[in-house]
C-alpha cells in the first residue's frame, strides 16, 4: 500500500509499504478514507520527537472501514465505518481505569502515527480496537468525523473541562489555529458569557469570529488590557492556551482573575516564567494534560444530532495521494490560511481542492 | 497600650501606643490573650511588603477577650472568648459570596497586621467582626486556638483540599516549617497512603516523623528518587509546597504522577521554571492560594473534639512584653529550632518560657 | 399604602396598610414597580402554610426603586433600580456561609410574603438589603428582571445545576408550568442534547416548543415509553420534576436512567411512594431543594448580555391595582393559559393588559 | 468438584458438579481458598431474585489462585493468588467506561453467583478476568481478602463516597450488620467528627463500638432525639442506610441535616414512603446503587499497608466442605451473632472454627 513515511529529521515521503496485518487478537485493520495533519505531525518531521524512528507511517486521525478484525475484538466488525481515535486504550492499566486513556501504559495512549505505524496510509493497523474505534452515523460526514479523532476532543477535555467553563463565563483563548477554534466551538456547549480570542494573524481571527468569539484581539495590541475592560478589572474566569509558546502561556497567567482558571492546550518545547510572586496569592489553577478521549462519544453524538458546530475548521481538501502537497500546504499554514486540511473523503464530493 | 510596631524595614519595637476605637459598626475591640509571629512578618521586617506602611502594628493571630462591639455585630458579644482569624470578610463582594474570603474586595481579606492595626498588641480592632472572628470553647487551650488564627487552615485550605488528597494518596509535603507540618497533621485527615516530607533540617524532619510523616527525606538526598523508589517509579499523587523557593517547585513538578495536583502553599518572592515542555503531556494540576478560612469552623470542630493533633508545632512561649526577644528566636530558626513561638496564654500554665 | 392582605384561608384583598419603615440598619425600603405572583402564593391563600398569619402582606418577586436604606446597607442607594430577591440572607449563619441562602437561620432565607411581609404592594421593606437585592441594569426590562426574583434561578439551581445537566445529556422536565418552562430555558445554558417536556396541558407543551423543548409529549400518553425509545431503552440522564405531585415524582424516578439524577423542584403537598425495591440497585441520586439564589448574578448578567431567552414566559400584564384580578386568571391558568402575570412595569410600554 | 448449589427457594445442597472450563478468551479458572456467604445468598435462597435459576453454583466472594486462563488474560497467570471481586466487568460498554461496572451491559456485572456459576466451589470460572480480579500481597491474609470482593467496596463506594463524608461530619449509619460495619470502618478514613451508629441488636452495636463508632444508640429508643441532642438541633450531614427496609431509610431521611445526604446501601424489597411534604424545601440528596468496586485498588492498598481496619468483621470460620453448616450459622445471626463466616483460609491457621 502506499503510506506516508518518516524518514529522519527533514525527510519524508508518500511510499509503498508493505499492507498491515493483524498482530494481536484486539486489532483491527481500517481502510483510511480521511485522514488529516497535525501540528504535532511538523514537529516529528522536525526531529522535535525523537522517539519517533524513521520508518515511521505518521498520522493518528482518521475516518475508514473496518476491513479485517482480531479474534478479541467485539464492537465492530468488517465493513463497518469507524471513526479512529488518536488515543488507544488497553483498559486494564490504572490510568485506564480512571478514564486517562492519554496516560495508558499498557502499550495504548498516543500510538498511532508516534510508536506505531499510523493513518496516513491507504491502511492501518489499530490496536485495542474495542476502546479506540467509534462506529460513525451516516449522518455524519466524513470531513467533521475526522475531526473527532483528535481536535475536538482535545480542545473540549483539555482546554474546556479542564478549564472548568461554566456559563456566564469570561473566556480567554489564546492561539485561534485548529485546536483553538475547536475550543471556541466546544467552550459554547457552556453558554459562557463572552469568549475572547488572542491571535497573531488577521485571517484567524476573522475564522474565530464565524465560529462564535465575542471578541478578538491581536496579540499585539494589549490583550490584557482588553480582558481587564471588559471585566472590569477583574480579568477572566478561563484562559485556554492554545498556541505552546511561553509568551502565550504567561499571557494566560496575566489575564486570569483570582480564583480562575488556566488550561494548557499547547504543546511546548520549553519552560515558561511562573511568576509565583504574583499568582501564589492569587487562587490560581494551572492545568495541563493530553486527550484521553472519554469525551468523544459524547461529541459525536452532539455532532451527529447537529449541536456541534465545525465551522471553518477545514479549509483544503486533497486526495491520500497528495499527501506530500497537503503538508506543504498544512506547513506554510501563514501564507495558505490553512487550518485543518483534510486528505481523502472524496466519495462525500466534498468542495474543490485547491490549485 | 502596648504593640509591636514597624518602622520601615528592618526597624520595629514594642512601642505604647493609643488603644484601638471602634471605627466601623462591624468592628470589635478584642483583648489580645495569646498571639504569635508568621514567616510573613519577617517578610514585612525585611520590606518585602511595601504596603505595609511605617506605623503599623504586625500580627493577624490570636486568640483573645471581645471587650466591645460596634452596632452591627450580632454574633459575639463583650466577654466572649475568640479566635482571631488572619482572614476578615466583608460578607458582600463577589469573592466573599463565592466563599474567597482571602480575596475580598470590600476591605477584608488579609487586612489585619498588613493593611490595618495587628494582633501583636494588647488590643486589637477587628474589622467585619461576624465573618471574622469565632467563639471559642473553654476545651481549646490558647495555644492550639492560636493555630486557628492562620496555619491550620492555610495549610488545610491551600495545601490539603487544593491538592485533593484522598485516602491512600502517596502525598509529598516539601517543607517541613510550621506550614509544612501543619499539612502533616490536616493531609491525615484524610487517610493518605503514606506521607513523604522533605527539608533541609535534620530537626524539622524529626518534627515531621512526630506528627506522621511516614518518610522523610533531607532535601539534598535525592527526594525524587525516593518518591520513584516508593511508587513504582509513578509519582506522588500530591506534592504540597510550602517552602515558596523555586527550587523546592519545580521539585513538586518532578515528582507528581501524571494525573497528580501540586498544591502551593509558599509564600514567593521570584518566579520559578515551569516546565511545560515536560508538564504539557502529564496530566498535572497546580493550584496557588490565599487562606480564605470557610475551613475554621470545621478544624475549630475537630480541635475541640480531640481530633486534630497539633504535636509538637509550638517550641516556644514568651509573654506578650517579650515580643521582641520572641522575634529573635523565631528569626534564628535554624539556630533555636523554632517552629510557631506563642506570646501571653500565661494563665493557662504552658511550659517555660526558654531563657 | 395598598398591598395585597392574606386574612386566612379563602380569603385575601387589596387593601390599605400603613407605608413599611426602616427596622434594622440592614434593611431597605423600595418602591415596587413590578412584580408577580407565584404558586406558593395560591398554597398560603388555600391554607396550606399555616406559618403565614392573617395580615400578611404576600409576594416574594419584585423589581423596583430603592427609596430609603438603613446604616449598614452598603451595596445600593436610594434611587437605585433593583431586583428583589425571594430569598434574604442574614451572610452570618452557617447556612449562609456555604451559600445555602435558602436555609437561613438568621432571619433570612424565603421570608418576603411569608414571614414578613413581601411584594404585592406598592413599598416593601426587604432585611438584609446587601445579600438580598441586586442592581438592575437599563438593558433588563422589569418583565424579565422580576422573572430572576424566584423562577429562573429555582429552576436553575434546583433543576438543572442540581440535576448535573451536561452537553449531550437527555433531560426530561416533567411539567410545563412556569418552573418547568425556566428549566428548559435554563437547561439549554448546558447545551443538554435532548430536552424532552411533559404535560397534561397543550398549550403548555406548545410554550416548551417555544422555548426549545425537542420532545414534548402528554402525560397520558406513556412518557415512560418515548422517553425509552428515545434512548435506546436506557433512560434520561436528569429527570427535572417541576409540578409537586406523587405521580410526576415517581415517573420521574422511572424514566432515569442507572447513574442518571432525578432533580424534584416541586412543592409537594404528601409523600410519593419511593420504589426502592427497584432503585437500590440502580445508582439514582435524588434532590430536593429550596433555591438559594446563589446564581443571581450570572442569570442577571446572562440576561443583560441577551444570552437568556424567557420567551414566553410572561402571558399577562396587569397595573398592580388590579392585583385581585391577576390572580383569579393566575389561578384559572388551565382556561386563562396563565403563566407568569405581571403586575406593574407600565413605564416600558408593555403589551395589552388582556381583556 | 464440590460447589454449593441452589435448586430452588429452599433448597440447596453442597454438592458434586463438573469442574469449570474456560469458554472464553477472556475467562480464568481460579481454585477457591476462601469464600463467604452474603446477605443477598440468603435472599437468593428464599427465592427473591427470580433471575438466579435452580442449578446455579452461588457466591460472589473469594481469594483463591488462578490455576488456568484464556489466551486474552494479561494481568494474572496460573500460580498468582488473586482476590475475586463481585462484580466484572466487560470494560467495553458505555457503564464501564464511566466506572460504572455494577451496571455493565457486556455481560458482566454482578454476574458470579447470580447469572454464572459462583465462587462457593472448589473452582470458579471468572470472567473478564482482567477487570475481575486483583493479584494479592502474602501481606493481605484471606480473611482479610475475601472481604474486598464485596463488603469493603460497597460500604466504601455506595455508603461513605456516595454519602460524600468529609472531615469533621456527623454521620449516622443506620444497620450495624457488616455492610453497616464496614460503613463505619471506610467512614473513618475521612475522620469524621462523630459516627453514630443504630441498631436493634445489642451484640451489633458492641461490635460497632469496637469499629470505632463514637455513640451508638437502639433502634427501639429515639436515635432521632440522640441525633439532634449531639447536633445542637441540626442534624447528620450523612445518613447511611445499611438494613434494607423502609423504617430504616425512612430514619435517614428524618435524622439528615438541610443540606446533608442519604447514601442508601441496603437491599430493599418494597417501597418506602418518601414525605416530599417535608423534603422538598430541605437541599437533601438521595442516593441508591450497586457496588461498582472502582474503589478496590484503594481499599486493598490500604489494608496491605495495615491501613484499613477490619476489627470485629469476621467472627466464624469454617472449612469450605462446612458450606451448610455455615449458612445455617449466618441466617440464624440473631442467635449466633454471626457477621461475616469466613469458609477456608485454613492454610493460615486462623482461629478456631465454631464447634
Amino acid at each position: 500500500m502506499k503510506a506516508f513515511v518518516f524518514h529522519g529529521p527533514g525527510k519524508s515521503s508518500w511510499d509503498e509499504v508493505p499492507d498491515p496485518d493483524i498482530e494481536d487478537a484486539s486489532d483491527a485493520i481500517v481502510r483510511v478514507d480521511t485522514t488529516t495533519i497535525c501540528g504535532t505531525d511538523l514537529h516529528i518531521l522536525k526531529g522535535d520527537l525523537p522517539e519517533v524512528t524513521p520508518g515511521r507511517v505518521l498520522g493518528h486521525e482518521a475516518v475508514g472501514e473496518v476491513v479485517e478484525v482480531g479474534d478479541d475484538v467485539r464492537t465492530v466488525r468488517p465493513g463497518d465505518r469507524v471513526l479512529v481515535s488518536c488515543i488507544s486504550s488497553c483498559g486494564r492499566c490504572s490510568f485506564c481505569r480512571e478514564r486517562r486513556y492519554g496516560q495508558c501504559r499498557g502499550g495504548g495512549g498516543w500510538a498511532l502515527g508516534h510508536l506505531v505505524d499510523g493513518t496516513q496510509a491507504e491502511y492501518v493497523r489499530v490496536p485495542y480496537t474495542d476502546l479506540s474505534v467509534y462506529p460513525l452515523s451516516a449522518a455524519v460526514d466524513d470531513k467533521d468525523g475526522v475531526l473527532l479523532s483528535d481536535i475536538l476532543p482535545t480542545a473540549y477535555e483539555v482546554g474546556v473541562l479542564n478549564g472548568g467553563v461554566r456559563p456566564g463565563d469570561t473566556v480567554v483563548i489564546v492561539g485561534a489555529g485548529p485546536i483553538g477554534l475547536a475550543a471556541i466551538a466546544t467552550a459554547r456547549l457552556f453558554s459562557p458569557g463572552r469568549v475572547i480570542v488572542v491571535d497573531l494573524a488577521q485571517s484567524r481571527l476573522e475564522a474565530a469570529r464565524a465560529l462564535g468569539a465575542d471578541a478578538v484581539v491581536n496579540a499585539g495590541e494589549d490583550p490584557q488590557q482588553l480582558v481587564e475592560d471588559l471585566t472590569e478589572g477583574l480579568g477572566a474566569d478561563v484562559a485556554i492556551e492554545a498556541v505552546g509558546v511561553p509568551d502565550s502561556f504567561e499571557l494566560c497567567t496575566r489575564v486570569v482573575r483570582p480564583g480562575g482558571r488556566v488550561a494548557n492546550v499547547g504543546v511546548h518545547g520549553k519552560p515558561a516564567d511562573l511568576h509565583l510572586e504574583d499568582l501564589w496569592i492569587k487562587d490560581v489553577t494551572i492545568t495541563t494534560g493530553l486527550v484521553d478521549t472519554y469525551s468523544t462519544p459524547v461529541l459525536l453524538r452532539m455532532l451527529t444530532a447537529g449541536r456541534l458546530s465545525t465551522g471553518s475548521l477545514v479549509t483544503h481538501h486533497f486526495d491520500l495521494a497528495q499527501m506530500e502537497e497537503a503538508y506543504e500546504v498544512f506547513a506554510a499554514a501563514a501564507e495558505t490560511g490553512a487550518l485543518k486540511v483534510v486528505l481523502g473523503g472524496v466519495q462525500h464530493d466534498v468542495v474543490d481542492v485547491p490549485a
